[in-house]
């Protein structure tokens, strides 16, 4: 029994970590306060992780794990309600692990292997990966885009599913339960222009039902 | 002559640590670096401000007002060189301010009064003027969007302009002398899908040829 409950004290910080970093960000929790909120010992937290930074890094790798499970295999359909999905999935990920993307330039800047860790990942896995994804739906022609489109629409998606939840706390106050849906929307706004016009039609429809449903 | 002297103690104070602020980011920039570098006491300085908020708060207004002049003055002009001009004053003078936009997050966390100052701007002046430009050339017919597009547009637009900076550094691992460029030129290819058909020919061209001659 002993190796399952390693385990478990194990998997147990890890979860009350990002639960408080995405409550109360992670600049302001302490591994004190972690092992205060699972009534833990200090030494008991640090025989699994030398300190902070290290269970940041091993939340970092989660989160890369879950986005690439997807955004890597899910072979690009001609639905609309495909694209609105997968945008929608993105950023319901993101949302699990929010606190990353509070403080992304605090946060790099703190740890270098971490921030080596998020180049690798944006310009060796991501980018490749929505660029394939595009090009597919360039290529069955319900996308119309020249290359140059193409290269500057993965910048701007990119740009915005990273910093969406940074910027809508500023503006809003606070992060609301519509968040997420709210930035799948601006993101799949960038997309629409590109659409073949028998598309456009009723993704319009959809999407401005939804977009109006929202408080802005 | 005492009063041009104060002045002048002033501005140098105001000017250093925005030039500190930019080249270390102002996290790592004390208020005893910035008497350092310009050879003064820190008595002098704490005479002219009583805290670094408070230098950031001056520099913060300044940003606005510089950003504002233009902003809220310029007639919305249909010819393409004039969207390219608008948008890269835009950047050109974020990138003078940068430090802000390197840690949005941060910055204002430390600062409820930035905070607040930062809502208003974002809010009541930057978003009805930029949905006011936009909307003259829709009147116009120079661009071809609904009221959706419109709303859609301000957010994504702004999003980018803010967080742009941030982005660069963190893929390019460092900001280099073409930033400025490359982010107006993602803000006008948001921009592109919406031009009058005849207009978009034009900007292809211009635009393409701009692009390709940058670093990505």
């Amino acid at each position: 029994m002993e190796t399952s409950s390693k385990e478990n004290t194990y998997e147990r910080i890890i979860q009350a970590s990002i639960k408080l970093f995405n409550e109360r960000g992670e600049r302001y929790v302490t591994t004190n306060h972690i092992v205060a909120h699972l009534g833990i010992s200090p030494g008991n937290l640090y025989y699994y992780f030398k300190n902070k930074e290290a269970i940041i890094e091993e939340i970092f790798k989660r989160y890369e794990k879950e986005l690439l499970a997807f955004i890597g295999v899910e072979v690009p359909q001609t639905e609309i309600e495909d694209a609105l999905h997968y945008v929608g999935k993105i950023f319901d990920t993101m949302w699990n692990y929010r606190f990353i993307f509070m403080d992304l330039g605090g946060l790099f800047s703190r740890s270098k292997r971490l921030k080596a860790l998020q180049k690798d990942y944006t310009l060796n896995r991501v980018e490749p990966l929505i660029s394939g994804y595009l090009q597919a739906l360039v290529d069955k022609g319900r996308l119309h885009m020249s290359a140059v489109d193409l290269k500057v629409f993965k910048h701007n998606f990119w740009l915005l599913c990273r910093y969406w939840y940074s910027y809508d706390k500023l503006r809003s106050g606070t992060l609301g339960s519509t968040s997420s849906a709210r930035g799948s929307l601006l993101a799949l706004g960038l997309l629409k222009p590109y659409l073949d016009e028998k598309d456009k039609e009723t993704f319009d429809e959809y999407y401005s039902k939804k977009f109006q449903d929202m408080d802005w």
